[in-house]
């Protein structure tokens, strides 16, 4: 990616999840808004929400491309809010935006995310994530999988 | 699906195959034709094209849903060509124009495609495509998976 | 087009209108179905219904590209459906989709779709719709306009 | 809207214009960003480029929603970029993410986002633009339309 803009990372992910993936996805966004990144998501619950919260906690910016064609299902953490009205198709989108991915676990919404990823070249950086190959890599601790995924932003084109 | 409507039957995988693969996804498309389906598809090469073929010399009615906006860019064994602009974004209105798919080999674009199909519901018939867990029925012959296809669409909501 | 393409004609209008108007979107539908064209609309009500009925029974085939992922939204009078989901957005689709177009009354559905057919280059026939330059052509009786846009859409690459 | 989120203004309008309406539309984004609004644009040439430029030099926030799957398309004074590759249907996308949007003269790729404005109940206020009924705000300087877009974009809901 060029130098002059910010890394952009996408955090997908169930949008229903434990507490504690939530705060996981937290610690993801706030490592991204503490080291320069932007972070850009689905804008709704669960993952999206936890990724969101933790960036704009630390002074991030935050990108919440909805599903629905209406700002009012953002969760209330998201800066800039693109209310596609695309359906699972805004799934496309965010992968898109994004320089680098972390993927946390979720079902076939998250999946075809992680297929957009790849089919666009995007690095995916995997919490336990679908396991899709070895073009994905697996990280355990949210911090290091942040690191990773801003590192591999830097170096994208 | 309605007892009036004729079961429709998504044909994904590769744009680019081996035409010993073509041919297997041809043999799919002659078994839908010749028991009253409609296929559906991409409507570009490879298993796309395979399919179509097989429906289409035996009598069936084909649907290509185009990545592009230009209907040139359709194999020449498509009815009803839909040249939607949105990339690979289509891949999601394939298999909801679908009541069953039958998953060939392929990319990342057929595992998006895959997740898709499995997020709308859909049931997926797979002949060595993804492994994506146990809503997936693995079938090694042509002939066999297309049957279940279409049992499994006459069943469907 | 090809000559061994039958000519697809978009019919756009609003998706409530009154018994006069569907009848006329009737009779155009029935002129593309007895001349050898495919009819595609939106595939829900009003207009969109009035033309596939008028071609169903003139033994023709109908495509309806919705824009829920839901065939159930499609009028009874829809042979080929494509569920997009994707909203208002899938307006784009149908007139891709066509060689020409005949539109009749609608609000601001309708326009994008005459935008739209205008922006891809498609011949459009107006039938009391918007009036938006001299690119359109203005046709009162329902059969002089299908009858054009046929003569149109043979003509169009 | 919600008074705790900042306004965002859409500017739409050709993407190859005169040197003399890109300053125009540069003072429309110069308003919106020293009034504390968002810009949101197509994030190409012409009109959106100037609106950017404007907004940007301003201090302001530029959102570019690309018609392709490409960031380097977006111009230079985009700082979010959302490459969708849907093409022209990221029309619908731009003006849904608006609370209001500003038109300036453009072909059938802006009288499209003029009509989804419409549909979807957004504010519209035209420099000369597509004349398309009472609902359409017309204003010839860029200041006062920068201006009112502003004070409706705070009344919405």
């Amino acid at each position: 990616m060029p130098e002059e803009r910010k890394p952009v990372i996408a955090v997908i992910g169930a949008s229903k999840c434990s507490k504690k993936l939530r705060d996981k996805a937290a610690l993801v966004g706030k490592y991204i808004a503490e080291n320069g990144g932007v972070l850009v998501c689905g804008g709704t619950g669960g993952i999206m929400e936890g990724a969101a919260r933790g960036a704009r906690e630390a002074g991030g910016v935050t990108i919440g491309i909805l599903p629905t064609d209406n700002k009012e299902d953002a969760n209330e953490f998201i800066d800039h809010i693109i209310p596609t009205g695309f359906g699972e198709a805004r799934n496309i989108m965010v992968v898109r935006s994004a320089d680098a991915v972390v993927a946390f676990p979720g079902k076939y919404g998250t999946l075809s995310e992680m297929a957009f990823a790849l089919l666009a070249g995007k690095p995916v950086v995997s919490i336990s994530a679908w396991k899709l190959g070895d073009e994905i890599t697996q990280v355990e601790d949210p911090i290091d999988a942040a690191e990773l995924a801003m590192q591999l932003a830097r170096k994208s084109t």
